[in-house]
């Protein structure tokens, strides 16, 4: 509970600084039998790899992964899975100023009051480098998700500073370096980007993530909700400042005969509700949008302080992302995968549907499962 | 872990349906020593109580606390503080159609599903009813808040439907039943809801909440973060579906040098990042918002199923808020107060600042830190 | 996780003090469908309640349990279960001295230490009065091991003092007020009782408790062992300070090849064990032992301190146990039964056994699911 | 909560294989400040080590520890602290028959059972190797309680079979490989521990471990108690069956009038308690008793099963101690350090007391504490 461990049944415990030997996590609670190899695990941290176009950090990491225990002959034991990545590309010194300034608008300068000591190099332990430990730990809950329970986790940039993404084609996700649902407007971004890092600045970003064929009965009430969980989870990555479920903010204008989404025989409607009504899944598409904030690291001189107290200006000059919201879908989609198979294994302690677990027992007339 | 407790170190756990005897919780780990009465959280109750104005439900119940525990001489003893609220207006004939049949939008669908049996007076455990505990155990962190760290929480009402509330005058808050900051526009809001309860229908609401006086270094990186705790907190409250912290969705079209608050040695000049930056409190104001979705319960037709999957039209006539967003506010701020105290305890365990708060309490004579 | 919960899956909260105005429990985890009425409950209570002999403390208490939530129509709904046991004889005058004074052995002296205030009536929070809410809370978790799992929990005195109760017929235990699985010793124990209680002293006892029917693969290595959940429980009730799993201490003298349990097709051949292998569960019975320490509140003058630190001589007159231990076996089955019903649920959640829950996972082979 | 955790602020997570890469633990909620090099941690280890003498294992492993994050500048910064080390000499070889049959008394059976899959190359995850990280973990507890609190953790062997270890000289504890508090009894021992392994047998062992200058009002009533904590953290140590606080199970023939620790106004004047009562620490040592079970891997033939059900004869011929009792005590006083920690560190977060013990820590020139 001290703040770097994620979920409970199945637990990931993350590690690692930016400019540190190395990052990694401990996952603790995986069931056994489940097919994994250190390549099912690389290929999701390729996805968020930096280096990968001109309109991310330059920092030069493989971000190889390689497991250090709870897989044998191929297939999860049960036992702890412990992945490690080495760090490989640590220019400390484009770093030194930080060293005794703090960045407007990043974590610097929390830490440093919270802890009285900070590892500097990189944001250290608030460096979005950590995000890679995310992504390796969800790839794991993701091939499990999918072979278990056939949920699949889908997410997109659905906005660029001012630019909003139309979606048009799924497919159109993976080609492309912003993760845009939409081959057309990927030429429009990247002048945008390409402005930008001209400019110096930075600038946020909206990043939609949705998970396929999760069954109903998913989420415990009433804090233990799959919406909370969910908003927990996506609040909880870097830079991300405001969580939807379903029509968010939209639910503030909506009638109640406008946002109820009305039942037949044959399903819902509409999905207003983003797949969760009283924190528990309702079998159609969980939806969550965030917001990612532009990123703190800035070449443009900015006011601020010192170790000191004393007033200084402040540029960045180290390999930074100009909007993180670029490599957050993998990020997101991760979390949310995460989120879901703790869902799923607590569900599958407590529900009393004779299609889940052992006991049997008498249900209503007319449920689901007698 | 089961999703019925809230908090670790000030942990509430709540229990209790909206037609069954009564409802409550226990609260863990309050620190000993805190001045406490009934009458301390009654007053936090009543804010929230049914039946304060025609524009809530007409439900009566006095919401009166019973403490069961944990206090002694007026003052809590470091164990667990019990409290108890009976349930007195149940007229569960205006449920009847209900053990039948799903309301659209209502989570009596899921609760179905998940458990196969649930309790369907009033909504059961999913109703509302269920946030007067939030209230009281709230109650008790916002004392302890206010009285060893000098932290304040509030919060109102910044949009009823279509209708935006200008921030006017904090006294207006509580001077009106929708806790509008803005007393010229209550009228408007007055005949608003009286169109809308006469037409059968419902509407949502935004709340803003805000924390004063949070001192730098609450919050744990990189998952338990306050604001991620926060995000969880708010997501959590039943009919909420989105939750911003500082500048919220704004941030996506910011650029860096607009959104990143500069710092002097006089303090912050902004505060977009809503008084969290790497999960971890500034010292500014935490500032939050929430969207609260219209009442599934209507008085007009909707399409649904029955417990067979039958489709039926279903009306609901019993006693609802056309807005749920009207009562939410106090239970806002009491999910905030819990996420505070949680975060203050756990920064009091492990910060390593000498100057971090230290509880003054008046020991009982012979002490022997008196 | 401040102290009054137990358990994870089936989470159990305690509150109340000896003399305040009720115990109780709230039971989270519970899975739906679980018959269960306050009868079930009271037949567990009933066998720990005071008053039922001469030699257990003569406090007249009914402690008749009232079911607030989680049940509806007659069965768990899988919301959280609270019980609530209101106090109904406290004189508080008998217990007048020890507001100012620390009795040998007590935990008076450390709860004011800690918490710099207490409730000294009847000795608050650390009264053996707590252990009423452990039965409770146990005889759910009972009743459902016994109907999922056919797993049941018996335990019985095995020494009181200097008297060794030899084993001779388990229908005995229920038959006498010391759960001594003897009849023909009972009345050596009587006079031996009646004698202390004339002394004023006070005197420990061994308890013994069993499980049977568990199956194998209960319990999560390496740190959440059953064994070490065992230990965990038994040790935390009032007085107990040893707990054994099968052989016990007797291991330190014994050789490998006594100790080791040989395994035929048809089964183990011994079980010095005690149905626990790594932390996981063997399928063989689960044996633990206890040792009960004597009842602090004495007749007989001790030396002591008071609130200021004082040396006084003090001497209990009130209403106590002469051997806490008499009325320990009821309340060693119940914290047997808590740990075994989350052992259950853990393993459900996660274990890949086909036999019990969903997916479906290729076995090595030989694998008994397979 | 998935078993291979232990603690909550001071968390614990463990990985690692016997026969696998590597072994290791993140440890979550170090407080920072706390000055640690792997030299610290590395002098604790080597006492634990395999072949430091011809009584134990003759597997070569240097437990080389890297410290992977968490540590900035030699000191603890507040994040976590992941330490790694590698395995050296696998020969898996030796273990080849284990793959296909189960060790009389040994996990191998009940994790085949509860996972269907295993790591069998030197008993996997159930090997005692998992102790090395326990010890590296309790390495950097031992260090913090010492500077924070002047508290220290002693343990030594009190009995091996059937030879008792009376104490003698405290200095002489680390001056033998048994850790037996007596120079003289020594000779006696080695000749012991040659004629048993000459005979192919193992034997158990009683370890005793204290902890001195504990403040009184450590632990937390009514589950998480001191003496709770401390019992599931022995009884989660490999191979043990038992453990005692204080008198323990003396304590079953003891009077009240004996077993009552006085207190004057100097203090106790006995420590029967163990230095807990009501679960809390009394500020007197406190006292722990474990029992080791005899090694379960033989040279002596011994009947079994094999995978497929049917009867064998199983020996050992890989490389075992031959007693684990004889490496215990490094790895109990870990344990005792790491309940202790968590136990300081939930006090400092919840007592009342305005002298609770704040770690003075030199902060970084320039922090606003300095």
């Amino acid at each position: 509970m001290s703040g770097n461990s994620f979920g409970s049944l199945f637990c990931v415990t993350s590690f690692g600084e930016s400019h540190g030997p190395a990052l990694g996590c401990v996952i603790d609670g995986c069931p056994p039998g489940l097919e994994i190899t250190a390549a099912d695990i690389q290929v999701e941290l390729d996805r968020r790899k930096p280096g990968m176009s001109r309109h991310v950090t330059q920092r030069r990491e493989s971000d190889t992964v390689e497991i250090l225990s709870g897989v044998f002959e191929g297939r999860t034991t049960g036992t702890p899975i412990a992945l490690l990545i080495r760090n490989e590309d640590q220019r400390s010194k484009d770093y030194g100023n930080i060293a005794t300034t703090f960045r407007p608008g990043h974590a610097d300068y929390t830490y440093w009051q919270k802890y009285g000591i900070r590892d500097y190099r990189g944001g250290g332990r608030s460096s979005a480098r950590e995000t890679a430990v995310r992504v390796a730990a969800g790839a794991v809950a993701r091939k499990w998700l999918l072979q278990r329970y056939g949920v699949s986790v889908r997410g997109w940039m659905a906005q660029l500073g001012d630019i909003e993404i139309p979606w048009q084609d799924e497919t159109a996700i993976d080609g492309n370096p912003f993760f845009a649902p939409n081959a057309a407007i990927v030429p429009q971004l990247e002048s945008y980007m390409d402005a930008l890092r001209k400019s110096g600045d930075s600038v946020g970003a909206k990043i939609t993530v949705i998970a396929r064929g999760v069954p109903v009965g998913w989420g415990d009430p009433v804090y233990g909700r799959l919406d909370a969980d969910i908003a927990y989870a996506m609040m909880g990555i870097n830079a991300v400042k405001a969580v939807e479920i379903g029509a968010g903010f939209d639910v503030v204008t909506q009638k109640g005969s406008q946002h109820g989404d009305e039942l037949t025989p044959d399903g819902f409607l509409t999905n207003h509700a983003g797949g969760v009504l009283g924190g528990i899944s309702t079998g159609q598409d969980v939806l969550v949008n965030m917001a990612v904030k532009p990123t703190s690291s800035l070449r443009l001189p900015r006011r601020s302080i010192d170790l000191a107290g004393q007033p200084v200006m402040v540029e960045t000059h180290g390999r930074h992302d100009p909007c993180v919201g670029i490599r957050a879908t993998p990020i997101a989609e991760a979390m949310l995968a995460l989120v879901l198979i703790n869902a799923a294994l607590h569900h599958r302690a407590q529900c009393a549907d004779v299609s889940c677990p052992t006991p049997k027992i008498p249900a209503q007339a007319g449920h689901k499962s007698a």
